[in-house]
């Protein structure tokens, strides 16, 4: 079975970064194709491979899954004994409701806030919305925390749930947001996760 | 067990819509709790209920999922027999992979051809990206017809990808939006689902 990976820059793509740890977290085998972002032929090729014109894509032999929540399913259940979700139904179903905001949601965070890691662009101030948001995603993490009791992450092992925000711990590092103590330690977890590093190694290459 | 949808207007709540089309599809026995959006109060009464200050949100015993692609999954899950998405692995990921699409992207579509079952509003001219978005979700719909070789639904059965994308069959009766022929069998099926007349019928008594 063929299986690969196409991305977007390391110190871009925060999308990429989501798909790409649930792989590396699950152990799977495959390669990676990188298409370079803002190059004029960056939308013909992204196109060529994800038909959303959108990276992230998982190609497993001849099919497409073009979206990275999608792309963290299917590892989950072709990989189950990677846990990528938590095992109790309950937990679950919160996991993924989380997971699911972050997906969809935080639209003034994502805009205001730039993942990029190789970049020190930063902003005046931020909106009140964005603001707001950043306290939303500090109360998911303390429910799932309270919820499943884990000392690491945020429902035991790394799992989706957590390769779903780790990128938004590289924006509050970036812009200095000030974490609630009770948090800290789950993002000191994150920082030092082995394949939040090996990216992060990745992307220093790619200034 | 208790099991509690919390929901916005029927004619306006396009995410409600989709969560409901799960439950009712999958058989589930379900209360159903209406918060009125626009009211001085709906950002209240919904946070007392759903934590991210949105709808639709399930409530199960003591646990929130707060999300519409998450309750699909709970009750995907929980209810195996509705066969909620495909049973094969591959067309389940590509099911997948257009419904995490439509939940997290399509924002031109959303934003000018706004879903409302009970108004009559209409737009002057279609931007570009919402003429771009809506030959995507044409491209979509063909490419699962072509993989499932299903006559009816997108994947066999009606299930979570089709009621993700029923507020944009919606959305396309509503502004004239011509579908492309070898689609017109789909469109007319999904208007003719019991569970989606029967929603309609609600939203047609709460005007």
């Amino acid at each position: 079975m063929s299986v690969k990976l196409v991305i977007g820059d390391f110190g871009k793509s925060s999308w990429s970064f989501r798909a790409w740890l649930a792989l590396v977290s699950a152990d799977v085998s495959f390669q990676t194709l990188q298409i370079r972002l803002g190059q004029p032929d960056t939308h013909q090729r992204i196109l060529a491979h994800s038909p959303s014109g959108k990276v992230p894509a998982l190609l497993v032999d001849d099919i497409v899954i073009h979206d990275s929540l999608a792309i963290c399913e299917y590892i989950a259940e072709t990989h189950p004994h990677a846990q990528l979700w938590p095992e109790d139904t309950r937990l679950r179903a919160k996991a993924r409701a989380a997971a699911a905001e972050m997906h969809s949601g935080f639209t003034h965070l994502r805009t205001q806030m730039s993942f990029g890691l190789n970049t020190g662009d930063q902003v005046d101030e931020l909106q009140e919305q964005t603001r707001e948001e950043i306290q939303r995603i500090f109360a998911i993490w303390s429910d799932l925390l309270a919820a499943s009791q884990s000392p690491t992450f945020l429902c035991g092992n790394f799992g989706i749930v957590d390769a779903m925000f780790v990128p938004v711990v590289f924006r509050f590092r970036r812009y200095g947001i000030e974490i609630p103590p009770h948090l800290q330690t789950y993002v000191d977890n994150v920082l030092a996760h082995p394949a939040v590093q090996q990216w992060l190694k990745l992307a220093s290459r790619q200034v």
